[in-house]
């Protein structure tokens, strides 16, 4: 018997997951692996470079979880800097280009895991690729941005973009010692958080000492004598920059799979199964931040690029591929991020994610604390909840705090996914004890005020 | 039109918070609201008084959440330092003595609440009663104790009993200075805590500088020529003690209850309905820490003195007293608890639970960490998860570690409140970004695990 041929595209979570997983369910003998990355670099945390930029974490390496020789070892046959050109379905095989050499070739396949991830959003301002401006999307990018730092001598910084890569960001280059700008083109910083959420984030980044500019759409980055960038210019004003950092969020990087006939969503990523295998197809699987995937509570697909969801999608994808069984049932949104002490978190819908899909609701704002009130560090924390109207079906939560508001999203992500009533929620038994909780968690507080306003509806 | 009376027995948490919800759901001309309370305080944290006597919280009155004259304000009778003696319920009148005065007299009731508590248990050991040992129940023994502690020139204090009041005691003495030996009847402190996971809690105790001794039965309190304390000693040894904590746990206190011919369970709480009402009574209701409560896991009756109950307890009955609808579906037995540094968790079974009602089950324990670990301060943590076998249903987490393991507990909460499956669990859509947790969060580590063994029994 000859050995089965697994080919994955995309050396980063989701495919190396997905080709350790297999590996685990079959030897060397049974399936022969072949990945392909066109960086340097494999299974490495994306997420963790605003920290290693920031000098929370001293070495690049560390962000690595696991290197292509490691991968090697393991009998996968990991080809880094080699992009793979084209996908031939009814041939089963791709071309891949050795980017050293330029040597191209096709490897034919019996199995294929699409893990191509997203490409960062960049749009073609003039001057935007002028030197002094940086993407965070690899640990390249992290690498040239850290170098721009330690050799510019200037002390502004603009950040284009106020979501969750863009208030990292902001963090990481006041941590460098920058004088930080924040252009949003929104309303608040955080679209991810309804606007009000959203402006408790602009007033804690505001007392942190980052200017954020809201309404600020970039035209032009605008550039020295020597070429290098000197300011951003939006429609009404220019920020000078000595260095300018993109986080205008990613895309999901599809061209290949569309060029070969696979389908994509509204958001442009792959369409799978529940077992992650590419609609329509047999023996193609995607997963990662090239897919989408299916939101629980509001029924429609959406993107979402997350190394957790990446990370889950390997596990399933090299399960079904290695002969086992695992499905993706979906996610409910959950997200969490930091900008220096501030906590932001976020699950399910948003106000408009509820509008746009037919969802009537109430909301309730509270604000609470993470501990018992009398206990040291005790720290505020406000907490949104929208809930159906009538029925009271939580629909999502979202909390900004300081220390212990962040992670108690999780709460209201595990009630979302068992489609728990916000009634149901006020009896959860939940952990207490001054240092941990005031006697009604933050969250259940909330869950009894949403529970009046569906009442009084 | 009278106003109906209702008579409520308990100043605390339950009583105090029933009274207030019928308050708000129905005015004095309505209601007329009587409550007895024969301690000095009303409504506070009894949870709080480790941390007031560590020196954490620096005054007794923060841990109170309404006085006896906020109440009054509220149209609330509360009468302090005045116990009920005796519960006519044919005659609809409960007798109470003033206990300043000594006088005596009946008060007639439409509805009656019984929130009288738990008592501290305390064997009738020689020498218990001596100067120097301490309950830790009331704020009044927290004041006599730290009256002790400010008095006392030895530095030895010893702890009789681990669980949480001992392991909390046994910090807010260390804060204080003294030298700390804590004696457990059990096989390892935390008997909330399989042994193999009270064995962590073992380990870093002694870590702490904390000497605790297992297996170790109190036989007597010795006293000096003075009358106080100087030993404590055991079945095999006498251990030196300037200052002596009880905290051996508590008991219902029922006594009124039974001696009216109302049902107690196993425990020796009342048992009640779902919405908190007595079994086979139609105006008598009872919450906190007099109560069993129902199990949802194991489907028991169980006593959990506990303030975040007795809460919610005080919420439902005030709502069903007031003319309002409101049920207690149970607990899944959360538990949360910190010495020093340590967090310890459980929420479900142990495997003695398990067995006791007959489960079977598998079980797996994962070591993690609370952020990525690469990111700063990511501290350990050690995840146990039982499931069912067959099913692979969740049956309890257990967690020990440092900052952040804690409230983890509450992912496992919610899920077993919901009946998820530990496979269920293992594509739960949890908060990710390196400053809140791995990229596979501890708890789903653990999940997945357990999964594992399920699927290879």
């Amino acid at each position: 018997m000859t050995a089965e041929r697994l080919v994955v595209i995309g050396g980063d979570a989701a495919g190396m997951s997905a080709a350790s997983q297999a590996r685990r369910l079959k030897g060397p003998d049974e399936l022969e692996i072949v990945a392909f990355e066109r960086g340097h670099f494999s299974s490495y945390s994306a997420c963790g470079i605003p920290y290693w930029v920031g000098g929370q974490v001293g070495d690049r390496d560390e962000l690595i979880a696991r290197t292509p020789e490691e991968h090697r070892e393991r009998a996968i046959d990991l080809r880094i800097r080699t992009e793979v050109t084209e996908v031939d379905l009814p041939g089963g095989r791709v071309r891949a280009r050795d980017l050293e050499t330029g040597d191209e070739g096709w490897t034919g396949f019996d199995k294929l895991v699409i893990a191509t991830g997203a490409r960062p959003v960049r749009p073609p301002l003039p001057g935007i690729d002028a030197p002094g401006v940086h993407g965070v999307q690899t640990l390249d990018d992290g690498q040239a941005l850290l170098d721009t730092l330690t050799g510019v001598t200037g002390r502004r910084a603009v950040v284009v973009g106020a979501g969750y890569i863009g208030v990292e960001m902001a963090e990481a280059l006041l941590n460098r010692g920058f004088e930080v700008t924040v252009l949003n083109r929104g309303e608040q910083p955080m679209a991810t958080l309804d606007p009000d959420m959203g402006r408790l984030v602009h007033t804690a980044m505001d007392g942190l000492g980052i200017t954020t500019v809201n309404g600020a759409e970039v035209t032009a980055v605008r550039t020295g004598a020597d070429g290098r960038v000197r300011a951003v210019a939006t429609e009404e004003a220019e920020y000078p920059a000595d260095v300018v950092v993109l986080g205008m969020g990613v895309a999901p990087e599809t061209s290949l799979a569309r060029a070969a006939g696979l389908p994509v969503g509204v958001s442009g990523g792959l369409l799978t199964d529940l077992s992650m295998r590419v609609r329509g197809q047999e023996n193609v699987w995607a997963g990662g931040d090239c897919v989408e995937v299916l939101d629980l509570v509001s029924g429609r697909e959406r993107h979402i690029p997350l190394g957790t969801h990446a990370n889950k999608h390997g596990q399933v994808i090299g399960a079904n591929v290695g002969g086992g069984y695992g499905t993706f049932p979906g996610v409910v949104g959950t997200a969490v991020s930091k900008v220096c002490y501030l906590e932001i978190a976020r699950t399910g819908l948003r106000e408009k994610d509820a509008a746009a899909v037919g969802l009537q609701y109430v909301t309730a704002t509270i604000e609470s604390t993470s501990r018992a009130g009398y206990y040291p560090d005790a720290s505020p924390m406000t907490v949104k909840m929208l809930a159906e109207r009538r029925t009271g079906r939580l629909l999502g939560v979202q909390i900004v705090g300081r220390e212990g508001a962040g992670k108690r999203v999780d709460i209201a992500a595990v009630a979302l996914t068992a489609g728990m009533t916000a009634e149901q929620m006020t009896t959860l038994d939940l952990g207490y004890a001054p240092p941990f909780s005031p006697v009604w968690d933050p969250v259940l507080v909330a869950a009894r005020k949403v529970v009046a306003a569906v009442r009084q509806d």
